[in-house]
């Protein structure tokens, strides 16, 4: 399988996070994408919508958007990170729905804004309602995390895969303080010391 | 089943759709999402999150993100609308996604700024960026069904069910011209012909 990423992506890390938990070999194919390099004819080609993370399996399928992906390898290796029951398999689309529209455009957004000399006059004028929405989406999970270990429960699922990403790099940039979420900080020790865990800058 | 739900939200009506092609009884409960009904300590007791729709299942379970939803849904029915096949709903899981993060944001929130005069100085400031990302969404689909009769394919599934409801009130607040997407007014036409289909203002 090749995965077609940008390192510092936390969409593209959740993949990554992924196959090093299930063992799987993926080879590494890196765009940067702040010089437009998912945006030439070549790649909007392999995806239309020209965004990475993309994974090519070995048979050619292109598979797109990086919690469709988890999803994917996930029920292919029958994971337990993907429990078969229904309510259990629905909390945990939750989490990857709740993701995409309540954090990824407030916590992502904005590292990538804040990292990537992004900025401009609209965006300063968007920042404090992003990093409000930003607070009250770690503010959740904190409150989750102060009741049980990861978010489904007591076992680690895709859920916490898919919001570790960007969670744990939410300072950078400087919006965020983890600080204020100590259960989110006790969390992050957790999936860090899994025997499957990579960084994010792992290649 | 209730669904707590805002009968203009198309997130609602993804689930009202579903339920009325699958054959479910489901009871409407519903709020007013622009008097802050879904704010109260009843429904963050319900859902954290405070938002609609929220379906609570006939065991006292609570679900919330529409999509999530869908599939839950989808697959406790073995519905024919997620087929079993992996890519295939890898497939689906990728519209679902793409949806909110893509389209939702530039089309169904747009159309709420612009219906229930939500519109502020800031807002005036984004709304041609939305409404580019919105056009280039529908423009993604358009391209789709150019090819096809359905976003999967041949076939009717999950993710038509998910992208109809804001697409077709996409004109509403007059931000879109759904006449600049023939191959979307094609398949709005296809769906509405289905025998199972209701309309958004039918509870």
């Amino acid at each position: 399988m090749v995965l077609h990423d940008f390192l510092p992506s936390g969409n593209g890390y959740k993949i990554r996070l992924l196959c090093a938990c299930l063992g799987l070999n993926v080879t590494l194919k890196e765009y940067d994408i702040t010089k437009g390099e998912t945006r030439t004819e070549a790649f909007l080609a392999l995806s239309p919508n020209g965004k990475i993370p993309v994974l090519e399996l070995d048979n050619g399928d292109v598979l797109s958007e990086s919690n469709a992906i988890l999803l994917y390898l996930a029920e292919q290796h029958a994971s337990l990170l993907l429990p078969t029951d229904l309510i259990t398999k629905a909390t945990i689309y939750k989490w990857l729905f709740w993701e995409q529209y309540s954090h990824e455009p407030n916590i992502a957004a904005v590292r990538f804004w804040l990292t990537h000399n992004a900025m401009n006059e609209l965006k300063e004028q968007m920042l404090p309602d992003r990093v409000q929405q930003g607070n009250a989406a770690l503010q959740l999970m904190d409150d989750t995390l102060k009741k049980q270990t990861f978010l489904i429960g007591d076992i680690i699922s895709l859920a916490d895969i898919c919001l570790f990403a960007y969670t744990h790099v939410a300072e950078e940039g400087g919006a965020y303080q983890l600080s204020d979420f100590p259960n989110i900080q006790r969390w992050i020790k957790t999936i860090e010391s899994q025997d499957w865990f990579i960084p994010i800058t792992q290649r």
